[in-house]
């Protein structure tokens, strides 16, 4: 059975995939992003050319670069992303990660979090939770807390990227309250909380990891079917 | 119809989705390379856990770093790729997706062309032509003709990644001789020599180009099916 990492491990992974396979991040987000568009896709088709929108949520880290890499592959697949990113990394890769979706005509929603909410929510089909990664440690910052709010609240399904946002990368939700995914996609392999996720679709994503590193971890990933860079776990 | 480019064009338009939309090289040879790898894959599934390997020739450009991009995700998809790359690139960019190779187990061949035809080449099912690509300008460099040459006088299929190495971007095969490619994937648009291409298989890859830069050229690209990144056009 495919191991679940706990956070240390999930940091040397993925330490080691650009420390010691020289993996640039630009290589490694965009076969991220890519496949979790790929199962959004595969898992919401009535999105498609459809006016319900998918929200974007992206947070200040790698996971909000996935979230930007995974908008601009679903709007070439036809859908209509667009995004939230209250806090813009500054730095090149982010900024032209985000000047990419901006070129592919994806809006970007400036407003705060209360006006979304009472605007604008009721437009889209989905949220996508690109928030917190692997890497997070709580408590939630200020900026983050109304858009977990929203998501915490909302009838409208969410798709997790990597990890549901505000959870404990190892333990799951919090005690009280915590967002609940239908559907979270598992970067390179799936972190421990992902024993507690009770959605509908677990996906594994991002067919990249070199055998010696799968062997090195005891990952014990499961065979992507075909040519597929994504695979339902559950 | 779609269009097919002439060099400049070809040229300008890559130009463009640097400096313009502000991909980096990592991303869209990321993209390309694995639109490469998936259009083999679909072409010849008999290879795959098949004793018979697949030749990768590398150039020492674009062109050969999609080459080795398309050797990991072929090894990734269970093939058995082999490298031979007689001019490696001084950057780091290529290093390490060389690297890559190496660590994700692709035998890189050190040995000449001559050696390789008459000791190793019977070993192999297909042969990858990642040698020139767009900005080729003859004539061929004296180290890239015994390949080039094997290329021409082999019975084994070839695939040539956006252009048959040798060919004349514009007019196609020189007057005497120039290979025959069995399958060729055009990367972004077609080039003008690829009407001149009598080969079986012709793809379409690398979906990645934005709205906007196919209606300023007017690219007139057909539309991907579903989430795939390539698309049969003959």
């Amino acid at each position: 059975m495919v191991k679940y990492l706990n956070q240390t491990e999930s940091i040397n992974v993925d330490k080691d995939l650009f420390e010691k396979y020289k993996f640039s991040v630009d290589q490694l987000m965009e076969l991220a992003g890519q496949s979790c568009a790929i199962a959004i896709a595969r898992t919401y088709p009535s999105l498609k050319n459809s006016t319900q929108k998918i929200l974007i949520c992206c947070g200040p880290g790698n996971n909000g670069g996935d979230g930007l890499v995974c908008a601009r592959h679903l709007k070439q697949f036809g859908y209509l992303p667009e995004i939230y990113y209250p806090k813009k990394t500054n730095n090149t890769l982010y900024e032209n990660l985000l000047h990419q979706c901006i070129e592919n005509d994806i809006p970007l929603l400036e407003d705060n979090v209360e006006y979304i909410a009472s605007k604008q929510l009721h437009q889209f089909g989905l949220i996508v939770d690109a928030i917190f990664g692997f890497s997070f440690k709580p408590p939630v910052r200020d900026t983050f807390i109304p858009i977990i709010c929203l998501l915490q609240n909302t009838t409208i399904p969410i798709c997790s990227i990597d990890i549901p946002s505000g959870w404990n990368v190892e333990e799951g939700p919090p005690t009280e309250g915590g967002i609940k995914p239908e559907m979270l996609i598992s970067l390179t392999a799936p972190k421990l909380c992902a024993k507690k996720f009770e959605g509908k679709y677990h996906y594994l994503g991002g067919r990249f990891v070199p055998k010696k590193l799968n062997e090195a971890y005891n990952l014990n990933l499961p065979e992507y079917p075909e040519t597929d860079s994504i695979l339902l776990l559950n």
